[in-house]
């Protein structure tokens, strides 16, 4: 089995109140996949970058098994890019500058051998892209969908098109009160659920993680850290590991999806902590062991 | 044994979204003596009260078996009473008046046959007056105290005398904030565990509490409701519950902390459902019993 994962791949620039990164590798599709490369190896990533795109990225892919077929480069284009400026509280954070670059004319295409992919992670990019990419998939097992608060605001209509076709949907809390008008998450996810997934899971970062289903309400905290540097790609980390481990074990269910936001919920946790991909660029079995044997003892009574 | 309750007693005036409510029975006291209520027959109640006050409302404490023997009454004075409006988002609020009335000569005065209380729980009120609570009773064999962000802003010294001699306490995330200065809870349980209290309980409002120790980090979820009508005296609630149980059970090792935090919670959640007290008047050990099992299978995986 493996996990196709399609989502931006970004040189973004970084500023939190413990300091500043240029040129940090990130986008969805490299935090979904390095995070998923944990707990399978047979992991398929669909994106675009230019020729600015440092080939030490690309050689890391490959390191953790991260296969880079599905990954355009355009010869003298720029790779996405993202600015952005975390507040004090790092709750809140503004955009500096957004630089499409190739992204502005992407429509993934998959490898003819990667149709047939049983586990699909539509990472967060614009749901029209989103689209493209579930006319060309065969009958996966299982499809998760991230999305963000941009596209709700301007693109609804597509995402509730791409919401019809999807089985998990993966957002934040702030993001499920925008699609739905409902404060009150456990409502909010009763109106997702009859938007199409059968699964709705909401992080809400240092507060931890709820999956929501028809007849499911499991809540998960966030593994207790006593700081953090840079929260970008959490999110994206986050889907990664709950993709990650479902495709590992090959089980589907709902309490399967349990253990699947606790991946999520420890790697998110590594990545908080280090800028950009450096809290998950290089993890031992036994740090994310270790996690997840604390999650089993935190809310234990 | 037997858990001394010592706080106010109040007559409020409650305005939500959902409606409002006057000479509405409240008052930490209240809220935590009722609570305890559903563990525990055997509750002491100190507090004061004036000539206002219903017989009904102290033939409802004597219906639960709560010992009002510490309830002075004052012929001619007037209950404490105090009015607020909480915002559209239920999350803020506005004094709209306080009226000490009875309140501000009050000095609790312990029954000599009360002193030797095994648990005592202080209640939200001024540090000065918990206090000479601490300087009555004798020997205890555990102390719980709660407090709010007024005592923090204008009794500080008072406040840090009584963590000093108090094995827990419990308030919500922004006094924590306030009293150390810590934005991450987990810091901030760090520096409170420093000023007196082996255990540190944080009351997270709709994300759950957490309890720290030296050596324990559990985090309980908050009971998963579709909405609340009246937030006011949930976190008195929750404490009635957590020493509740604690004292049912004679064990105040912080592993039955764990089981005290999950009745506190499901108590707080009956709380909020309505006004007043109308959400604990009158529950069933049935009731309690079946949120305490959801409890179980909500953070399992």
């Amino acid at each position: 089995m493996s996990v196709l994962i399609v989502g931006s791949v970004a040189l973004d620039y970084l500023e939190t109140p413990f300091g500043k990164m240029d040129q940090a590798l990130g986008g969805s599709a490299t935090f979904c996949s390095i995070a998923a490369s944990y707990l399978t190896e047979n992991i398929r990533m669909v994106g675009i970058v230019g020729e600015d795109f440092p080939q030490a990225h690309v050689d890391y892919f490959a390191s953790r098994n991260i296969d880079t077929l599905g990954l355009e480069r355009v010869e003298g284009g720029k790779t996405f890019s993202w600015g952005g400026r975390y507040h004090e509280d790092m709750n809140t954070r503004d955009t500096l500058y957004t630089v499409l670059g190739v992204f502005e004319h992407f429509h993934p295409v998959i490898p003819d051998e990667w149709k047939k992919s049983e586990f699909v992670l539509l990472g967060n990019i614009h749901p029209s892209l989103q689209l493209e990419v579930l006319d060309q998939v065969e009958e996966p097992k299982l499809v998760v969908c991230d999305t963000m608060n941009l596209w709700i605001d301007i693109s609804l209509k597509e995402l509730k098109q791409v919401l019809k076709r999807v089985n998990v949907l993966v957002l934040n809390d702030e993001e499920a009160r925008m699609l739905t008008g409902e404060r009150n998450i456990f409502n909010a996810g009763k109106k997702m659920l009859r938007m199409g997934p059968s699964v709705i899971v909401i992080k809400k970062g240092e507060h931890g993680a709820v999956l929501l289903s028809k007849d499911t309400t499991f809540i998960a905290p966030a593994f207790p850290l006593g700081g953090f540097k840079d929260p970008t790609g959490a999110g994206d980390t986050f889907a990664g590991g709950f993709i990650g481990w479902l495709e590992r074990t090959g089980d589907v269910s709902v309490a399967n999806m349990r253990k699947a936001v606790v991946y999520g919920s420890v790697l998110a946790s590594f990545c908080v902590e280090e800028f950009s991909i450096e809290g998950i660029r290089e993890l031992s079995e036994e740090q994310i062991a270790e996690r997840f044997g604390i999650f089993r003892t935190l809310s234990t009574f």
